[in-house]
């Protein structure tokens, strides 16, 4: 009963700094392998990957998602939900299948058959030495993404991954997630407000320590504080309309 | 560089036929650790997961999914997109919240935190021994599954996963993935639909013949026979009325 996965996964954390290096050909040729043997709904395979490694490509990516991390990688991926060449597929059919990738379940389908090769990724690139960043701030634009990456009809964008060894200075450490009591319930959901009220009050003097150490005290934030925070900001609140323009959700 | 889950990975294939043994408690902690320890969007962990060993439970999620492995298996989990605990931080906040996680950009980050923490699940519990196979099929009735497992509001059920030790007769194999140049693109997307179709009438071949091969001939659809047939079902169209229903793709 082997714990190697199990180890390297509990290490985990997102790497932002990276060295020049560019990821190989063949670690790329690999990572795409790995990626395509996760499990997809029904065998639909409703993704595709767009690897970049053209620094003006990156240029333009980086004036959307605001990060640096976008330019100084060893390796940029995009991850699209794709229903393209299902399309293609339907042009030839007298079957109808366009409901299909038309309605919510075909946005859940394509949206989780793409998380899961991303994280088959993330998986082989960390097992491989490299470090790896998710960018869900390509979504701040996807109207420009999809012309910089020229994705055509039925397909999204849906997140990005940053890839390089990192950086010598970079000093992660993973950060304390929720309490397993919090995020795991047996046979039924655990819905008694004071439970979870016990287990978040205690989860955010974790989070605050945390923050604290890291910073010399200069940051000290509980988690509830930084949710809310973040949560009240309204962001993209364009994601329906960019969706319904793509082709999604229409039924 | 270790090329020790790009080997497993690569080895992945569903297993829907399992041992009767339990998987362990310390297993299961083992495997939420791991999951836990995946990326998440802006540290919200907008996700549950409900571990189930009760066979009554495992029954009436049975019914819903119409597979006999949901009862047949060593253990079963449900992952669900979950903003119940920062509806509670957001009653004793002074920000407005709600439209976070109300609109589709909200969606997107609770399904894809969901799956990535699933994909860790999946990877652990293979490197453990274990097989493995997703249930999309849960979707079938969402306001069944809703009600089987007591979901609050600001959550929904997006899949489920069968686990425990292959049968002595599982037999499964890897099943040929679409080929890398036509889920793989370098710098942008290659929409040329003669380069697309010509890939896939290749790949058509391929996965014809691997149902020739598994099945003594009995069955040879091609991907594109395959898909073509799925994807006109029409099924669960009442997707967009269920996320509603559940506080989803409010605005």
């Amino acid at each position: 009963m082997s714990d190697y996965v199990y180890n390297l996964l509990k290490k985990h954390h997102s790497v932002r700094s990276f060295k020049k290096d560019p990821v190989s050909e063949e670690s790329v040729k690999q990572l795409i392998e790995a990626g395509q043997s996760a499990s997809t709904s029904s065998y639909l395979q409703a993704y595709s990957i767009i690897g970049i490694d053209d620094p003006e490509v990156k240029e333009d990516l980086k004036e959307v998602s605001g990060q640096p991390y976008v330019v100084e990688n060893g390796y940029l991926l995009v991850f699209v939900m794709d229903y393209y060449r299902h399309a293609i597929v339907n042009e030839n059919s007298k079957n109808d299948m366009s409901t299909s990738f038309e309605s919510a379940e075909g946005l859940l389908v394509g949206t989780i058959d793409a998380a899961l090769v991303a994280q088959n990724i993330a998986t082989t690139a960390e097992d491989m030495g490299y470090g790896m960043v998710y960018l869900g701030s390509l979504r701040n634009d996807v109207e420009r993404v999809r012309e910089i990456l020229e994705l055509p009809e039925h397909t999204f964008p849906l997140f990005g991954m940053a890839l390089g060894i990192p950086a010598d200075n970079e000093n992660g450490s993973p950060k304390p997630r929720l309490p397993i009591e919090h995020v795991f319930h047996q046979n039924k959901y655990n819905s008694d407000k004071e439970v979870q009220r016990r287990a978040l009050s205690a989860y955010d003097q974790t989070v605050s320590k945390y923050y604290a150490s890291r910073t010399n005290g200069e940051r000290s934030e509980t988690w509830s504080e930084q949710i809310s925070n973040f949560m009240s900001a309204k962001q993209r609140l364009d994601m329906l309309e960019q969706l319904n323009k793509s082709g999604f959700i229409q039924k």
